[in-house]
């Protein structure tokens, strides 16, 4: 017993462990936010958002509250690579009334009924010629579908497949007061974290109407995620969040930032479809073993057993969200997406039935809980080195040891340090270690503490 | 819509589209050249073939009347390699008469009667001394086996076990008319396609006497590949087809072209026991992994679900047909072998059962049309390049996206262009991308055509 | 038949064939030695052993007098890396006795009683100022542990747990006439083979007082492969056999000879816990597929049927022997361990229990044949180069084609020679080779003879 220790360590001597800890403090706490997220969510919700236009815009100034939003303007007619910057879309109000002046279809009761970006139009006419605008889902027929048509101009009305059924024959007069003008698009972004470090994207989309899993729950998610990480300690990786409209948002942005996404980029995740209770899905990115893939799919692996059904895809472009931009081959950025129910698997996917109901505080606060540990794997995978690795170091003289026994029962901390001596040789990095204890990466912050305290490992990256 | 496109599109716009609906329409009509191949065989069967000699050479003349062949000859006694060619050898007669003068072993009821190579003999002889030099097959007793002694000279006669355990105490005449002498070895090969391309290699042997499944429907599909390949449009490939007796063929061949062959071959197959309705069974060149076999299993991995039994094999030395010349460790050419009932494993393999009810014109229509999917694969099996990779193209522009939907719901081709532009980055070749599509190579022609004629993706190879 | 041969072979042709018989032999004559190894157990195990002093020393000599050890001192208090050599412990009674004068503990009984270097002690105790003192286990109740507490200082008794409850109320006088003074740790090492050659490791230690499995099955049987690998012909590897204490054994020899360990060691095997019946576990290197690893895999997966449990498990630094310091990062030695129980995973390790009943001369006889048969692979694990590779060679003319019939009945030997001819090409090692024939290495040794003979293959390392 050269160097007798007490029992108090200093954990916070490396910034690995403060990092490790204070992500511990913020998954432990993570539940008690998910009512916060649902109240965010019910002020969102009702407002009619499209790819411009007031409502995304003032869905940006709530987020604004919370997150200082860096606000990006692009005119109409820009040309963003093959893609040419719509007009702006606004709208008042939309009906169809009967001919005893009865509304039958009304905006005002829900966003979805007018088709997305739909011209203006004021006219009667027979159920016949109203039919090629009304659009249904004929396997969902108590659902209002949600439809857009941003870069054909037309216009339309989304109702029940029951209601369809039950027109008669009539004249309708059919109002959409909207407006198609020369405006912007408008993208956001926010970043926190050490300047000139190795970037983590949380990305997001805003342009959906009155959606609440697809897409509101990301948007909100994201924010908090905003939040929760501006207040971790000793972050070595800094976070750029994105909040833009689907598709031409993130392509966009990339016409602007694309070289600076590839030069700094480390991972990064499509927040969306994170708010009910299903179960966890994560769809690679195109490379297919990205730092974010890795890392996600660790998560995965140590996740409390009640999540125990876990869908993994390889990345595919033919559905999902915006992580189909950032996977594009120019790009090939490492960002992949973590769901609960995917996009497009689910009944209410994309019509009213995916509403304010099919979310919850508890799937809100699971998904918080989720990303929080995919962040702390990326914070803590870096390398160690033994300092004394030739043979085991006398672990009795550091007070290491356990007591003497006929095979003495090491606790999980006593295993995780001598897997931590036996495999930091500057090559392996933590989670291939914690993968060899079959223990996630945040189980070894403790024993890591202790070795550094020790002065028997150092950082090796 | 800046650039709308009606409906036609230009699918020869590039030659690989060209070629490969070329391809398509070759096995569209595959089942139709069955007949004809099995009336090629009806014709090749009776000629008693052996290395040399008069009935190899009959049947280079008749396989002479579709392929232009060349044909390339040795001298008896010339080396090749750690072999010496060996004498030509005829035959006229053969039989063995019993004491009443009834022939009850005649070569003119199967030439198979007669051991291959035999030397002349007349002599008269007790049962117990014709005994050793009578062949049977103890385990298929009703079928008279095949057997040779080419480098060792003996004389000798098969027959079904049934027929010797019927022989009785007697004095035989045994006659052979046969001659050994110093003739020639002869080698056929033919080409199509490009010069300086490099080489498909369709090899078959034909030195086997009255067998028809191994080996006669070799060197009969191989014709029939000729004669279609010529009518391909824009191959990218030269094909070389060999048609020469088993083992010393290829030997002597390589000891003429070898150099050339280790230079120019890209892929190559053995083309024997393709007749039959059996498995498809594929052994793969040694390499293991050589354009030869990864092509031939993406086709069989999207064989119509009839033929669901599939047996793959590595390379093994210890049996099979000239593929063991190929693939010797001093050529090491990557050429495999796509079978149905693999020679060596079925009853009949070798013996006078393997005649012409033992195949079928279905049987070898089907393995025509395998043979071509290969080739197409091989043919198709090109590096794409998305020329707009920054984010997806505006499909709509081009009139490539299909009209409002909940979920667009993608027809395949649509998936295809998509998954095309994804992985089209000059890095992945288009079997690739088609196995992360679940698809042939060949269904992807049609997305192919329409991205190159929308300016949208172009060759990187 | 230009070369005719007879049947008789020189199969000494090349030391490979002549080294590899040469093991044939030693593994046919195996079982002879288990009862000899049972005897050298049984005069070894009464020794108290520990690190130092008297026990080890005498076991030393034992082992010396079959195999001629070079013994190298390190003094009390030398540093070897982050260890100090400890004082050196004698002993030579320690007793308990109660108020009748009876021992009710004796350390003549069993040199377990007494905790492994206990400091001296004679004193009066009530029962409750023993207890501490006392160590028991409980989940064993009828056996004594094996403790030890080499580097803080303290005494103790070992007794079953049965027997501590007996204890009644009472004064008890307790004894142990033990030293604790400067003096020697001593590492004992021998060589055998060609100099300069690479070497492989026979690793053991010899630290525990009566323990039979674990661990006087290792030194006795590393001693017995002394014995054995002394008359093998043709070694092309040099063998380093170390006998020395567990744990500061391994660190203090690597603190001398650790550099020329890590240049020269080829492969290693720490030898303990082979004396039992159980399943054969192999316990692999760090590294996890060195040279030691493949080959030890190789040995377990042609293991005769009957030992058709075989454990294997990757590299673990949290319990085992000395495979943890030549793994330690430091040196990184391609050192595994083949065991039958492993340690740690029976009822009886490390207690009264694990003595000679435990051990049989069958259980010793198998692991000899088992690491015979792993050196065998190793020795024999070169690479060889077909000299005809261009087809195949005309084997008749070498007589090694067998006569004529359907489809050649190839006997074993005649497919390890195709196979042999086929991948012999200086790249694949035998190994290799041997797994894709799916046989045991040392199953190819007449095929090479054959080829050697015929001056067909010759070495290509």
């Amino acid at each position: 017993m050269i160097n007798p220790k007490n029992n108090s360590t200093n954990l916070e001597s490396i910034p690995l462990v403060s990092c490790a800890k204070s992500f511990d403090e913020a998954v432990e706490s993570a539940e008690m936010h998910g009512n916060d997220m649902m109240e965010k969510m019910e002020r969102l919700f009702p407002i009619c958002r499209s790819l411009t236009g007031a409502g995304i815009r003032e869905t940006f100034n709530i987020i604004g509250e919370t997150v200082p939003l860096r606000r990006h303007k692009i005119a109409t007619g820009e040309k963003v690579y093959d893609w040419t910057v719509p007009k702006e879309w606004n709208i008042k109000d939309a009906y169809i009334k009967n001919s005893k002046g009865e509304k039958i279809v009304d905006f005002n009761k829900t966003n979805l009924h007018v088709v997305g970006y739909s011209t203006p139009i004021r006219t009667k006419l027979s159920l016949a010629d109203l039919r090629p605008h009304l659009h249904t889902l004929p396997n969902v027929p108590e659902a209002v579908p949600y439809i857009t048509s941003y870069y054909k101009e037309r216009w339309g009305f989304c109702l029940s497949q029951n209601q369809l059924d039950s027109l008669e024959e009539d004249t309708y007069e059919v109002v959409i007061k909207s407006t198609l003008e020369d405006g912007f698009l408008e993208l956001c972004d926010a970043r926190i974290g050490p300047e000139d470090s190795p970037e983590i994207v949380v990305a997001t989309y805003c342009c959906h109407p009155s959606i609440a899993n697809n897409e509101l729950s990301g948007p909100v998610l994201t924010t908090k995620l905003y939040e929760i990480l501006s207040g971790i300690n000793d972050l070595r990786f800094s976070y750029r969040f994105l909040f833009m409209p689907e598709t031409i948002g993130p392509i966009a942005y990339m016409s602007m930032f694309g070289e600076e996404l590839k030069s700094q980029v480390h991972a990064g995740y499509v927040v969306s479809c994170v708010g009910d209770d299903g179960p966890y899905t994560y769809k690679k990115s195109r490379r297919g073993n990205s730092a974010a893939d890795i890392s996600a799919l660790h998560m995965l692996r140590h996740l409390p057993t009640e999540n125990s059904e876990i869908l993994i895809h390889d990345f595919f472009p033919d559905a999902g969200g915006d992580e189909r931009q950032y996977n594009s081959p120019g790009f090939n950025l490492p960002i992949g997406s973590l769901l609960r129910s995917n996009a497009g698997t689910y009944r209410e996917y994309h019509t009213s039935l995916d509403n304010l109901d099919f979310v919850s505080a508890r799937g809100m606060a699971g998904s918080l809980s989720a990303y929080l540990r995919i962040f702390q794997t990326l914070e803590m995978n870096r390398k160690l080195l033994n300092i004394k690795p030739n043979g085991e170091p006398q672990l009795g003289k550091y007070g290491l040891y356990p007591g003497p026994g006929v095979h003495p029962r090491f606790e999980d901390e006593m295993r995780y340090i001598l897997y931590l001596l036996c495999y930091a040789d500057g090559e392996n990095d933590l989670m291939e270690i914690a993968d060899k204890v079959e223990r996630p990466i945040w189980a070894l912050t403790g024993a890591i503490g202790k070795l550094a305290d020790a002065k028997l490992m150092e950082l090796a990256d």
